[in-house]
């Protein structure tokens, strides 16, 4: 069903065909008609939930799940008590803790309100671990079964729980000090006799990170090792949750944007592009156009000290943006392949001259091709073998000087345990875009003679 | 077990607790820890294929998969058609077709010769699928059920096949034309009455994509929706295999990886950047300088025409850096943003009016603080009014040019059908240098009276 439609069933009060057509629909693709919808002027906070009560209440609940923050909130204001903790009870522990992170204390406070004892414990834990961690990613419903039990109790269990628990495919098997002793998959267990014990196929060589670990180096973990769901201990070594798939995704989808915004020198943002205000916007872009800006000022020094040449032959003046310009480009294709190889672990620090050995290879290719095309373009334009020259070496320094500075400088970052994404930024530039200028103006000096 | 140790262990040839010692690794490591092997002088070829051999058959085929392509390609030529063999009964047929990918014709022919002629015949399916459509990464091992069998049926055919099926969770339900007629997982069977019919288990609303829907868009039709994995119908709507999310996962990587080639100017490679050759990456970074440094012609030919202002004041070349810099920053802060916004889906065309009006009120927002701090700046150094004012009215006007050029010209490429992060990039830059160039040089004109 498409945005019109859907409003026009809601505008003619046809609720019932609205009902049996959402029915039909998968809650991830009513979740984005919601949001549609509320871009319309016919469409308010009124309808929302008008349309949010129509649902069968399991697709209801899932479809929550999948909205924006701010229409959740809408929902919970509206909610009934039972409403509440209907739709908390659907959601996955995991879920409800990234809800409530996005919430306004009222809210919050009425949300554990309206859940059991156990579970406002299990979300506070949850929300007491740090932001970039594997705990703030877990989530605590997970099937955990005894060594001694069989196959055919552990179904019985699978059966009894499963429905509640994000994943039931891969079991964990836990010491009564809830110690992880081994997994074992239910088609472990469905191509096993019933009458096995679990301690007699379960795998004990189990891969668990730990819940202070860095929530993308787990999500890097799971995709290496083709993981659907990874076991989070704690200090103590105690199974307390699981990362799924699904969550290991998004988080790889949310750090790679933070590196697109952090090479764009942004200072990344926690939410999307609209619902980050055009203030929030400007104060995540500012302070690097304010350093970048500032450390201008070098290279402006620099072409200060050649006034006199300037003055001489102004000509030189329009060569200046394209000498920069590659350099620039220069710098950061190679800074970019770099940083991108470490954060896929391609790339390690021991293969630093293997590494600036390569760029420099590379940068004799691309800067004899420059120099060339470039060259000669000059030549025929200006019919100046001296100026041509001048042009034709610039660019030859230039390019391997910024190749081997911009697959340098991230390496050195990530050496001193600095973010290669963010540290090369600036330093790449202002170190480039210098030794551009004192290369092409040294050489014009010296081959005429000025 | 680390390196160090491991070829301690081969150079002793106490083959048999590196036996011991390796079975205790996941297949994963095991590839890791060969591919470091592979960089000391005491581990070569030979004693590839010895450590090879030492592995118990399941977990030698396992860690071959994780193996890179020059690895295999030895190992392949030192096999017997039996090892052979065994190898690919092990594999499963997308990470087969994956190998065969890599490989030249002579190992292809012997691979499809060791395989059965049903193996032999889907591998060239699969073949045959374009190289970024759902066809080439999907795999047409899956379990599925007749609707009309009861769930005690079901798990016995799991029992019989799972073992050789890439996942057994979700099973697909067809018709006798081979038509997706519904999924089933395992769980709502094992909640499920043993004699229950599938069919009445089932769910009928499933999302499918076609073979040759784009690889990106599946993955992220499963990132969406949270699937472990998605069916793939031909185009006579009959089921021919499954995306897993380990490879909607390794998709997403990789086109992430594309994207910031493309953003640094880089034509994107096809693998890793140790394995791409020096000629090769040099290859993939030579056009976009060309058509980079060409375009620059355009800024040096507008400086040209300002030669007479330079040369009554040369001091206004030493601002050109700082005023082109800051408006190229400003420039891809915006359309990377945007750029990964739009990849993200979550800015759309209709978006476009949106967009720029943000980006503008951003852009107002940065370019006010931009030309305040540096006007100060110039005002204390130089203590010149007017130049301050010229240095300050070009950074405003700079800096609004640069963000709405920035964010409309990505959303303009897209309108066109065209690849926003490759066609953004040049004309980016062109368009932003030659008016920061044009808007410095006329306000100094005008200001400075020259």
């Amino acid at each position: 069903m498409d945005r019109e439609s859907a409003l026009e069933l809601l505008g003619n009060k046809q609720f019932f065909k609205l009902k049996s057509e959402l029915q039909e629909m998968n809650p991830a693709d009513i979740a984005a008609l919601v949001e549609e919808m509320y871009g319309s002027d016919e469409f308010d906070e009124k309808n929302l939930i008008m349309l949010y009560r129509i649902l069968p209440k399991e697709l209801a609940a899932e479809t929550f799940t999948y909205m924006e923050s701010d229409k959740q909130m809408m929902l919970i204001n509206a909610f009934s008590d039972k409403e509440l903790r209907d739709v908390i009870d659907e959601l996955y522990l995991d879920d409800t803790v990234d809800m409530i992170e996005e919430m306004p204390a009222n809210l919050v406070s009425r949300i554990l309100k309206n859940t059991d004892s156990e579970t406002r414990k299990q979300i506070n834990e949850l929300l007491n671990y740090p932001k970039d961690s594997a705990g703030s990613v877990m989530t605590t419903e997970f099937v955990y079964l005894r060594r001694d039990i069989t196959v055919k109790e552990a179904f019985e269990q699978i059966r009894k729980i499963g429905l509640v628990k994000e994943t039931v495919y891969t079991c964990y098997v836990i010491s009564t000090h809830r110690r992880l002793v081994g997994i074992v998959t239910v088609l472990d267990m469905l191509v096993a006799d019933e009458d096995t014990l679990i301690k007699d196929i379960m795998e004990t060589n189990v891969i668990s990170v730990n819940t202070h670990d860095d929530r993308e180096d787990v999500a890097k973990t799971m995709s290496k090792y083709d993981f659907a769901a990874i076991p989070v201990v704690d200090n103590e070594d105690r199974m307390v949750g699981i990362i799924t798939f699904d969550d290991a995704m998004d988080v790889l989808q949310e750090e790679n944007t933070e590196d697109f915004a952090k090479m764009a020198a942004v200072v990344p943002a926690e939410d999307g592009y609209f619902r980050t205000s055009v203030f929030d916007h400007a104060k995540s872009r500012i302070p690097w156009l304010l350093i970048l800006m500032l450390s201008a000022t070098l290279t402006g020094w620099i072409s200060s000290q050649f006034e006199a040449q300037i003055a001489l032959i102004p000509m030189l003046v329009s060569f200046m943006p394209m000498i920069m310009g590659t350099g620039g480009n220069c710098g950061s294709q190679s800074s970019t392949l770099i940083i991108r190889g470490m954060a896929l672990e391609e790339i390690r620090l021991k293969d630093f001259f293997k590494v600036v050995f390569k760029e420099f290879r590379v940068a004799i290719l691309c800067a004899v091709t420059l120099a060339v095309v470039n060259g000669l373009r000059v030549l025929i334009v200006y019919k100046d073998v001296s100026l041509a020259l001048v042009i034709a070496l610039s660019l030859i320094g230039t390019v391997v000087i910024a190749k081997l500075v911009g697959a340098a400088l991230p390496m050195l970052a990530k050496a001193l345990h600095l973010d290669p994404a963010i540290m090369a930024n600036p330093l790449i530039s202002t170190v480039v875009d210098s030794c551009s200028l004192l290369i092409y103006f040294s050489v014009a000096s010296a081959i005429l003679h000025i």
